[in-house]
């Protein structure tokens, strides 16, 4: 990931558009790339969102990159360690969901 | 990112999640967090966004761990490999936005 | 929906608020609320979201009301008039989808 | 409103397009357009978002009728009537929010 932040980095520089990647920003075109991503579920069914074409599937695939790709950017201009933030947050989300009091219940998988 | 996947899918089979995990329900959930991240920044300019108090990034740090952690697992649940994925999609806009005929304009830095 | 524009234009106006409603920012805080409302579906079958409990009906129907305060907002701050637009919309989807080639098509069914 | 209701019916149901409007659906569609509403201002400063060209304004208005369309839509399949959901949800906000207390507070303006 450190590969990729640094590459991010330079793509931008090159492009002189780091004047345009303010937090705010960021967190716009990676709403916007999660939306694009979801736009290509939202009429099928749950059923089919887990039997995509190839075709399908590598467009999908291309939207998760750019949310990947947004989400380390912005990483990198805030200073955040993704991946021990998450490592984090599940600590938090142990203790908040434990595993036999929630077991197989949908009001609490809003959450990780 | 491996241990973080295998760590979320044990986290899911424990608590019987696994059955709503599908990608359509996961593209939801990462836009959700992908919103409350998003929420933190939309009455701030763009100066304030770059400038968090210390409890206020901790907060958005946490966001975008939910961000990080959703698509972790929807990459893992389609099995496409994220890092992969960024590296492809960046080589297809080094194509796309050749550094020196997009340089400093906003119209073309709507993607990596 | 005339008189809804001039309650929330005096209701931001008697809290100074006009400072912060730029389109850009009202843009955001719109796409923020229809994240809200999407949220209380994300873990539900299709079923399930058609019978939703009184309580979660009365949930629902004030993110509901949110998008709708915002997007008024939206129209007013810009000059844009809500009704009109639709059924100019509507003018073009009905050429852009003719029924008789469409029909029970969920690939067309992402746009009105 | 009444009788854009009847007609967003009549061009679902000319088209068999009902099946895939569930208020699941429908949420992901209205997240996906305001999603789509929102990409026009996202490398925008907030003072250039108040200016667009007359161009640009179209498309955004377009975009604006797209969230409202679907907002519309679902209103009618979920039973709540928008006007008045706006008219209790500002009741509500007037208790919450009150004016000499939250005056030129971005912190507050987060909400109707």
């Amino acid at each position: 990931m450190k590969k990729l932040t640094e590459r991010l980095r330079a793509f931008a520089d090159a492009r002189d558009w780091a004047q345009f990647h303010s937090p705010k920003n960021l967190s716009m075109a990676l709403a916007v790339e999660a939306a694009e991503l979801m736009e290509h579920f939202q009429w099928l069914s749950e059923a089919e969102s887990h039997e995509l074409s190839d075709e399908k599937l590598a467009e999908v695939t291309q939207e998760m990159a750019d949310v990947f790709i947004f989400l380390v950017r912005m990483a990198d201009i805030m200073g955040v360690d993704l991946e021990q933030a998450a490592w984090d947050k599940l600590a938090i989300n142990e203790n908040k969901y434990p595993a036999d009091q929630v077991r197989g219940s949908a009001k609490k998988s809003t959450e990780y």
